[in-house]
């Protein structure tokens, strides 16, 4: 899998006139070498894969990181590469434009003053968009976990508990559950903060008659789900419960189109135009979805605007959305892996309204 | 108070001959404005003060932003910037070298094409050394959250419980206990784990006669308390208890040496030096502390290689520990506050041995 990875890697710097590429992204990083620490960089030339990482990881890295020669050094990781010689012989180097400061790049010229660096963008995570039968695994059994979570919580959403109280023990259940952390911060937003789609839990007690917006996801072996229901406390006004249902058939119809091959702007103009024709177009304010893996947002965008070919082996979320302002909001994402004929949902929480 | 900062700021501007800034860290940006979402841009020249945001952020950012002009985007936050001329008239601007990517210092070069750009550093984070009553007060309450976290946690130590679920519970707690947000990963570690600084809690069941290492913070308005207990399940090893009494030692004697005024390196050779004195020197691995605030970890450095000289109104963490690899670790973490002849200790949970 490793060698696969590295094969795949050099083919794109030789595309790239590359004799070199640093990769300083620790979700490239992982997705190379399988390193879950927080600091470390891969050297990768036309015959040497090397890994440097600080001494905080000896151990750890030495039961992870196969396949590279392993460094752990203690100048910084950049120093300690440009000691060890990485680049020895090396005229040309890439590096990650987006996952190096401007401070590492001055660093890096001052280190290695015979090497031209050329910056590059997506070199590893353009390799990450189609997942092995080993990372769709662990997507399953994040999104498995995610939704006994959903079944779980369900139990503690009644009127007088807080957002902050759910989400809390969101988190919990997550990790009681198995999961390695949270797949990013849990949402949790009541009645009329439901209509803000990035809301952060806040100590509003929910109240009879609202929609609560639960969006939140597990992380496995460094791969994440991400599970967003929506429930109804009570009878909610008419208005949302149409909203409701706009959303839902959004989001079937757009699970039903799914698969390797379809533009991902034609499967977003999909749900769009459901949302539309019920009459509620514009509160859906933001993409469709996107893909889904080490990191939690990447490669494809699922959006009016993307020119990706979405492409079978993808893992992406599905997640329209409505929010009215002083009213509330209705999201229901799944994540679903691209087929050639279609696509398979990973999430199977119920999708019908709850009313608790 | 947004206005001493902006003040503050704009004379190191002068000194460094700079017409404008541009702030892209975050910590930074909630240090200058107050707001605590996750996309933002600030940039200030000697007349102005904008501040630039996405659409999600439009009513958060109205509620949270005063004394700049707030502009709400679509474009990206440079790209925004650019169309709204912020840096018309400016010659020389700086931008934080730490906080902005290559990528984005090339679009800067090519969105302003008249203007000379500066790498600077720590401009803002120099401003925050010092920190104002409003900002202690808000790490004394982190602080009292850790504590009754760390009290309450202590019920459900026992032999045959996992680490995770104690790092589940401690997440759980402090969100309880009104905190936003687990301040960093909860570290957890038992028995030989220990010898980890950085150890993630695992699946690893506690046992009898293991030192158990709890490390985790809450985070209060963006600010954040560190706190780290060494806690026995039973009976322990004598060599894990005498290192227990040096690491218990050096805590103390630290913190009745720290005060403005003093050299970091001699306060981290203070604490050093009792450890030494007691044959565990070379188990002491670290720095003995580092600032605390808006980030978790930030200026002052206090670690033996430091060159700052602590000032009266910094916070930082004393928290001196041994690792002996095989047998297991002991940390004692405090956060302390300088004054002009002493220092004033945070966190209050008890630093003597306490034996489940």
């Amino acid at each position: 899998m490793t060698d696969a990875r590295i094969a795949g890697l050099r083919a794109r710097m030789r595309e790239h006139a590359l004799d070199a590429l640093l990769v300083t992204s620790l979700a490239d990083i992982r997705y190379l070498t399988g390193f879950s620490g927080s600091n470390a960089l891969v050297v990768l030339t036309t015959g040497d894969a090397f890994f440097v990482s600080d001494s905080r990881y000896a151990l750890q890295s030495a039961r992870e990181v196969k396949k590279f020669r392993r460094l752990i050094g203690s100048r910084g990781l950049l120093e300690d590469a440009a000691a060890a010689k990485m680049l020895r012989g090396c005229r040309v180097a890439g590096f990650e434009s987006d996952a190096l400061t401007y401070a590492q790049y001055r660093s890096l010229r001052r280190l290695f003053p015979r090497v031209r660096f050329r910056p590059t963008s997506g070199m590893v995570a353009g390799l990450a968009i189609v997942k092995d039968r080993q990372e769709v695994a662990c997507i399953e059994e994040a999104a498995a976990i995610s939704d006994h979570v959903f079944h779980e919580i369900l139990k503690s959403i009644r009127p007088g508990v807080t957002e902050l109280e759910i989400a809390a023990e969101i988190s919990w259940l997550n990790r009681r559950r198995g999961a390695e952390s949270d797949a990013f911060d849990v949402i949790v937003a009541s009645g009329p903060r439901g209509a803000l789609p990035h809301a952060r839990p806040t100590v509003r007690k929910m109240r009879k008659g609202e929609f609560i917006l639960l969006d939140f996801g597990s992380t496995m072996r460094g791969y994440s789900s991400d599970l967003t229901r929506t429930v109804a406390l009570g009878a909610v006004p008419r208005r949302m419960r149409e909203a409701y249902r706009a959303v839902l058939e959004a989001n079937e119809t757009a699970t039903a189109s799914a698969r390797g091959g379809i533009n991902a702007s034609v499967l977003d103009a999909v749900a769009r135009e459901c949302i539309r024709r019920r009459g509620f177009g514009r509160y859906f304010t933001h993409s469709l979805g996107h893909g889904l893996g080490l990191r939690v947002h990447e490669r494809p965008r699922v959006s009016a605007l993307s020119r990706d070919v979405l492409q079978s082996g993808s893992v992406i979320t599905i997640e329209p959305g409505v929010y009215i302002p002083g009213s509330g909001g209705v999201r229901i994402e799944d994540d679903v892996l691209l087929g050639d004929g279609g696509c398979r949902v990973l999430t199977r929480s119920p999708r019908e309204l709850i009313v608790l």
